[in-house]
């Protein structure tokens, strides 16, 4: 008997007693695995989660979880081989790895030196600027986010067995969130051989990832307003999460990406000839065949102006000629099978369907002769395209989910918009046009029913990464039918992971809360000067407080000169006089920071190696010739790198006239070493 | 007959055929008004808001739409008189009337400033900076915000008439939706009478504000994917909505903000004799005895150390013996009665119920003697404080809606978050402390649970604005119990009635779509400094290309002597040699952007007032001495002020060495003139 796969449950590997159920091979028929949760303890998987995984997580800064991730992407790739050979058992091309498995790898990646970039290296984290409360600023507001202390249950697709998995992963766990993934049956074992990697890499705190590999019995009963759930799948599947008792009662977070009917416009601007029309017909064939069409974000209705409806058949059509059809290890194959005889029964329902408003132009779903595979055996389909009119309903309501398309045509921006509305909310839509002001109209119309927008054209055609591709720095995820969810997005999904709250506090306690300096908080001043100390001996709240400095009319006149910089604010008195805003010279804003380094600046060489930047500098009352200007430098925040010898110093400038008024504002960045040099 | 209350239906006031449901003033149970929707025609009013309203309101800017709040704001002011007046027959004190009407107002004001100051003067809010997705740069993703096409319907609670519609009416409108209100039906006179004020003033966009008045049957029923629901109330009621067919099925966005047992937490480092254990037992009066208790936000937990229970009871009821409950009009009333009678034998029952694992250390509900009032008329109830040991359930699920608390004794911070945690989720926690490391821990602990904390101490006490009063600029919602929405936050309430979308696209295409430069689009040389044209002349794109200008080693000596700015990366050549970064005396960063500013300013007088800040700047390249370095200034974002003859320019700049690195990259700040200068 073939294998049974494994369940992963608080950090053991968990067999099932009995046999389980038979997962077929794509192509083959043939059993894969076998797959059984039977008397697998799920509550305790939660509890476990909740107990060893969260503290241990959480007990990381955000720079340890991204080194993590960063080292288990690095680990994944030496697997990679392994992983492609066993995806073509779920009917998978090269190409179709391409997307799932290196995808899925890229994604920690991304996530990995991202969240290094940017997040701080604590495990809270602020979010916006503080807001002073009251006058006298002895009253702020900062919102922060903090890690939940509760699991991540992820739900995941049958159709993308380990990018799923670790798009959902990688967010959660760098928010410090432990992880329980629940893969489809159909494919979960080559879920379960990732996580085996995973754990046999022995990089994850314990507790952090446990892998539920059968039935989701029970799963969500246990779950309470700490925990979220995650699913990708059906959007009538995700309407029965919405109305689980865990989330209508117990404050279950839950975050749904479910199949919708995208669609991909072709602008009024085009014409058969243009760049852009050849794009739309490449992209639609792509979107039909890559994963055979299993896709959320597959193309499902091309909306082609109305006298371009013929022609853009006929492009795909000699387009969908060229389509390989076949064993999907071969590779020449070009589109393998779907997953299984169940979604074949599945997508030839949904033709069925839309052929009751919607003709076949091109291909036979029954019809189908893969190269070098038994028709009979494996779950092989051939593309179709159908065409509709705009009355017809089934298209913006049944979706195929295999390698079927159907074209609509319109008649001007807002018919497209209505159109494409009609699919009550999808993941994404595609706009393919060379007019600028079409993109406009159409993205700014399309985009509140979308998660995500493609303006293909000629200029960014060779770099596009294509209509169904989500990318880890953007958002993932739409409204309505497409389940209302984000993930991915950068450090946006992160956040989804956490809770946002709203701190009130005095600045010295905002500034204990967050671990950044606070304006209106104490500052230190020890009498060392904070550019001798290295990041070991800097704290938060490290000051030197330099001046006063009197600006002279020579100093902006010199400075002019120097600097090439003559406007007439700074050398023209009668102009200056005239300007609403100065009534006279005034010193160069430039100039007012240079001199303010120079007040702060400790010279000889130490700790601090370099300024790499200002952020926010604002300057706030204009300096004149005779005007008296002091600097207080005070340190901000700290991020020791993980990698270096070094790390970032933020530091909080105020420049201030004799009057106490604030000159100039800004954030200086500076390098500054972990450890004193040698000397 | 008292006066039927009027829905505000598709621009027209209705009226209805029945006599409706009387209205008890709170104090005296007179009839105030009547309540009846009677043959409303609802399903009219969602679609008018969806085809009238939203097009109304997106059809104006941002800054438009928030100086359109800003006179709506003004104009309400007018009738704050008349609005307390006629808020003193729900039971609201002078006090109260400061928090619902005034704090209503307030919220208007606060949204006007922060739209103009936050927001672009245009239709559509970047997320994000835009994310380079190709190597070339031909390929960018852009996170943007667009308004829903849908409807915002608000079901507001009794106790807020004026505040809880307008804290959701501000939000929505900035964000470009039109409101549906629905007001609780016990205080509807209130809201009515305000938005027959804001009709009166013409102020807002047709159908963008509709009124409710009556019961929501159906309200519902008709929402779909591009509609949104906010609801304040129980947490009984919000589950049922999280169960209904348009938020389970049709994709409509529901937000829940319900009542929620919140804590306040004495610090374990406070004495009797520390400022801190006074303010606790102050705020704590305050909030049981505020709106009569009758708040989302009010304290219903006091937790405070063990040994410490005594002596917090004793000054609580030193504080309540100054209470003085009586007719809400009188202004020596401290605190009013309930809303009515229903209310009062709500608070009687929690009570009840409370007592089941809680015992009454001060007052009695059932005896109260109002000063000036007929306790057998209005709702009057005593304040009542119950202290309960830390196995008690009820304390953490029963909440009893008036002016009713719990003291419950701790041991360590741990468990002081623990029993906080029971809650299962608040709107607002208290933390009142003097010591940062206990803020930190609490505050960490505490922040998933809440959606605002509050840590008081002396230092904050005199400008902070209490436990229960959420702020326009903080996020007021909490997970669990609470609801799981959000609400208020400043702009982070106006996204959420946007749609998130990610747009990738090249830089041309994502710049018509933003309105905003994006790195790699096309620039406009027209021949034209872009220094002399005015705001209504210059265009997005407009550029000026200005260098070389060859750094020697005299300009950094003579920048370093005019500054003062000798750091030894700049003056000393043997200690630049050995700086790992730099190798070699490199030119001041300062230096670098000066020199540039001297390369693009274009210095006659001319429309271009003033340069008030820098953002984001970065050195990616030192300069030495003989390189070449050129500056790249383009115009990236345009935004006029409503109420000057000038705005603000945001300019992206590039300075590139001789091959062409980039050596520093910011965005300069410019305010520039509306018009050319009369010369």
């Amino acid at each position: 008997m073939t294998a049974l796969l494994e369940s992963y449950a608080q950090d053991a590997w968990y067999r099932a007693s009995d046999e389980g159920m038979p997962l077929a091979d794509a192509a083959t028929g043939e059993t894969v695995a076998r797959l059984s949760a039977t008397g697998l303890d799920v509550p305790g998987m939660i509890d476990y989660g909740r107990r060893v995984g969260g503290p241990a997580l959480r007990s990381l800064t955000f720079h340890q979880r991204a080194a993590i991730l960063k080292s288990l992407a690095k680990h994944l790739t030496g697997s990679a081989a392994e992983f492609h050979a066993l995806s073509h058992r779920t009917g998978a091309t090269r190409r179709d790895n391409a997307v799932d498995v290196d995808g899925g790898i890229g994604t920690l990646f991304s996530y990995a030196s991202k969240g290094a970039r940017e997040l701080p290296d604590d495990t809270v984290l602020p979010d916006g600027p503080a807001e002073r409360l009251g006058r006298g600023g002895t009253f702020v507001g900062q919102h922060v986010y903090t890690s939940r202390p509760g699991v991540a249950v992820q739900i995941n697709a049958f159709n993308f067995p380990v990018w799923g998995m670790l798009e959902k992963l990688a967010p959660a766990f760098l928010a410090g969130v432990p992880s329980i993934v629940k893969p489809a049956s159909q494919t979960a074992y080559l879920t379960e051989l990732v996580v085996r990697r995973i754990v046999e890499s022995g990089l994850l705190p314990e507790g952090s990832l446990q892998l539920l590999a059968g039935g989701p019995a029970g799963l969500l009963d246990r779950l309470g307003p700490q925990d979220a759930v995650a699913f990708t799948g059906s959007a009538e599947t995700g309407a029965k999460l919405r109305a689980h008792p865990a989330v209508v009662h117990n404050g279950v977070r839950l975050g749904i990406e479910a199949d919708s009917l995208n669609c991909s416009v072709l602008g009024p601007d085009v014409a058969p000839d243009d760049p852009e029309f050849a794009l739309f017909a490449d992209q639609l064939v792509t979107e039909m065949t890559v994963k055979t069409g299993q896709k959320c974000t597959a193309i499902r209705r091309a909306l082609v102006p109305e006298h371009l409806a013929d022609a853009v058949v006929d492009a795909v059509g000699r387009r969908l000629e060229q389509v390989v059809v076949g064993d999907p290890a071969d590779p020449g194959t070009t589109m393998g099978p779907l997953v299984g005889a169940d979604q074949r029964t599945e997508v030839l329902k949904a033709v069925a369907a839309l052929r009751g408003s919607a003709e076949a132009v091109l291909g036979d779903p029954e019809r189908c002769t893969p190269a070098g595979a038994d028709p009979q055996r494996g779950a092989f389909v051939a593309p179709v395209l159908l065409r509709a009119g705009k009355d017809a309903a089934e298209p913006h309501e049944v979706e195929a989910f295999g390698p079927v398309s159907t074209v609509i045509g319109y008649r001007g921006v807002r018919e497209a918009v209505e159109l494409a509305a009609r699919g009550r909310g999808s993941l994404v839509g595609s706009v393919v046009t060379n007019d600028p002001g079409t993109a406009r109209e159409m993205v700014l119309g399309l985009a509140p029913w979308h998660g995500r927008m493609l303006v293909l054209d000629r200029d960014d055609a060779e770099e596009s990464t294509g209509h169904g591709s989500p990318l880890p720095v953007l958002v993932h995820g739409g409204p309505g039918r497409a389940g209302g969810g984000e993930e991915l997005g950068g450090m946006r999904a992160v956040r989804h992971h956490m809770q946002r709250t709203a701190v009130q506090a005095s600045p010295d306690m905002a500034t204990a809360i967050t671990g950044r300096w606070t304006t209106g908080a104490r500052r230190r001043d020890d009498g060392v000067h904070p550019f001798r100390k290295s990041l070991a001996e800097l704290r938060i709240g490290d000051t030197v407080a330099s001046g006063p400095h009197t600006v002279t009319r020579e100093d902006i006149d010199r400075f002019a000169d120097l600097t090439g910089d003559t406007f007439y604010a700074h050398t023209d008195e009668e102009a200056a006089a005239a300007n609403p805003l100065f009534g006279g010279i005034v010193a160069h804003g430039y100039l007012v920071v240079s001199l303010a380094a120079g007040l702060f600046v400790d010279p000889a060489p130490g700790p601090v190696l370099a300024n790499f930047g200002v952020d926010d500098l604002r300057f706030a009352t204009p300096v004149k010739a005779g005007d008296a200007i002091a600097v207080t430098l005070t340190a901000k925040r700290i991020t020791p790198r993980i990698n270096a010898d070094y790390g970032e110093v933020r530091w909080d400038a105020v420049v201030e006239n004799a009057e106490g008024q604030p000159v100039a504002t800004y954030d200086v960045l500076t390098l500054v070493a972990k450890e004193q040099p040698e000397s």
